[in-house]
């Protein structure tokens, strides 16, 4: 990283921002986390996670469903990004013990839920905010908000389109794990979501995905980039070439890929081999070059712009 | 239940058998709850769970995955049913920690877990004896095994053909508890697995189930209904009317109203109402007649077969 803050034989100093997703913590506490990380401080004003959009869905619902993380992580997080009345898993299962016929809470999960009537909530929407850890008591919890009348626990809907929408922070199927083979994570779970719904409802359930490869997105990481050149660099200007540098083909890739043909600005796609490549195989999403790691692409990128010395 | 044991006005016995699911039990211990709960005696003779189908498997698969329950009960159970080496999620898991990412083992499925080196096991069939407890870490593993070459963890077959087959006891979608709406069941796992297997890998998977409303079921069903005729009253021919009474349209009415049609046997579906059954709603398939609960059925049948004054 010392070679994009300026440690380099230009001197150069290179704008970037990260987009990533969150795992249930807020942009203030995954970049802390990077920070240490990478030994460099990263700003929140250089920080996009998968769920920001969220944040600015926060006047629109009363009541909302967040699924997802630790404990009760997310819950902080809504919360923190301005919902008023959060609900979990956990409180709904404090609240009647049956919806999910396997799963106990545990002794803190029991303690920090809160119980309430539900016969009189309505849940407006629901947040898929980080990976489920439940995923059989959850998608119970999600099915029966989804096939409700307006939300309404207990309810059932008869022509199933009266539930709230449902919402997940991303979308990647799989994630890169210190396992060989990367791991199905949340945008699995909305696969499964949205199979049973079509199992049990014989409808198609719409679902919206927020982070990578949503054009939305990249489009929010142009303004981001576009301030944080401003303020940090005194740039007042749209970058010629924004590089993408990715390790998953179908968020990452798929993404920079697709936003390139609608943006004024070059969108180069990187892919980083530190994910989940694998060298036998031609990514679905091919990207414009391949690179061992962030650092070997930060110097592809560097030499591509001031020439092959560099 | 008096009634079908010969103490109604015509003093007639009524030969019955049961058709259910085992819920990661023997055939002999759900004999034992059932006959606690009936209070009359059960035998083995008259009882079909899901997974008796599974017994006669147990020669033509050296090892194998079993899925689903509490603790190592279908372990139990299906080393009970004669198969040689079998293998449990929690053995993965403990053998490799990071199989899955959120799930960590308790101290007790620690200790009951057998550690080995699956770089040099192969797993010859996946089995989902009874429901899974942990949606996400029993899919990972499951999901691992179909696309790998020749059951071999580890390894990643390149045209997604060469993986284990799959069976399930049953199939049913949703299934009855305390909960005023049906919860989500196997038959919901295997969609998911199904829907994730078609996104992953771009193909479709061919997944087996046991149970109702499948077909061999039923013939599993009219040789065990004509031996237990046989042994226990003499009768030596094939019934002219089979009474079916099952709570569930999608397994045991649709069952019963299919093999209906290729049944020399007179099988009537009747419908009782303690289950997932719901008043304002047409059943899907529906059955030749409702009833409140068994006794009712019983009654309704003994009318039809022996006259109105019964």
């Amino acid at each position: 990283m010392k070679y994009i803050n300026g440690d380099n034989p230009y001197g150069v100093k290179i704008p970037y921002i990260f987009v990533t997703n969150g795992g249930g913590k807020t942009e203030e506490e995954r970049c802390i986390d990077l920070s240490r990380q990478l030994q460099i401080e990263i700003s929140p004003g250089q920080f996009i996670c998968g769920h920001t959009p969220i944040r600015e869905m926060s006047d629109a619902y009363q009541t909302v469903l967040v699924v997802g993380g630790e404990g009760e992580k997310c819950r902080v997080v809504a919360e923190d990004y301005g919902f008023k009345d959060v609900v979990t898993p956990g409180d709904i299962i404090k609240s009647k013990h049956d919806t999910t016929p396997f799963r106990k809470l545990t002794e803190e999960e029991y303690r920090n839920s809160r119980e309430r009537n539900f016969d009189e909530s309505t849940i407006d929407a629901i947040f898929v905010f980080a990976d489920s850890r439940d995923w059989a008591g959850d998608q119970q919890i999600i099915l029966d908000l989804l096939m409700s009348k307006d939300g309404r626990l207990g309810t059932r809907s008869e022509t199933f389109d009266e539930g709230p929408p449902i919402y997940f922070s991303h979308n990647d199927i799989v994630w890169s794990t210190s396992h060989k083979h990367s791991r199905i994570g949340m945008g699995a779970l909305r696969t499964s979501v949205e199979a049973l719904y079509k199992e049990l409802t014989g409808k198609e359930l719409t679902t919206v995905a927020f982070g990578k490869p949503q054009l939305g997105t990249f489009g929010f990481a142009t303004r981001l980039l576009r301030e944080w050149r401003k303020e940090t660099y005194g740039i007042d200007k749209p970058p010629a070439t924004v590089y993408f540098v990715g390790d998953t083909p179908e968020s990452d890739i798929r993404g920079t890929n697709e936003y390139n043909h609608i943006s004024d600005t070059d969108w180069f796609s990187i892919l980083v081999k530190t994910g989940v490549y694998q060298d036998d195989k031609t990514p679905q999403f091919p990207p414009r070059e391949i690179c061992e790691d962030v650092l070997e692409a930060v110097k592809f990128a560097a030499q591509r712009e001031l020439g092959e010395d560099w």
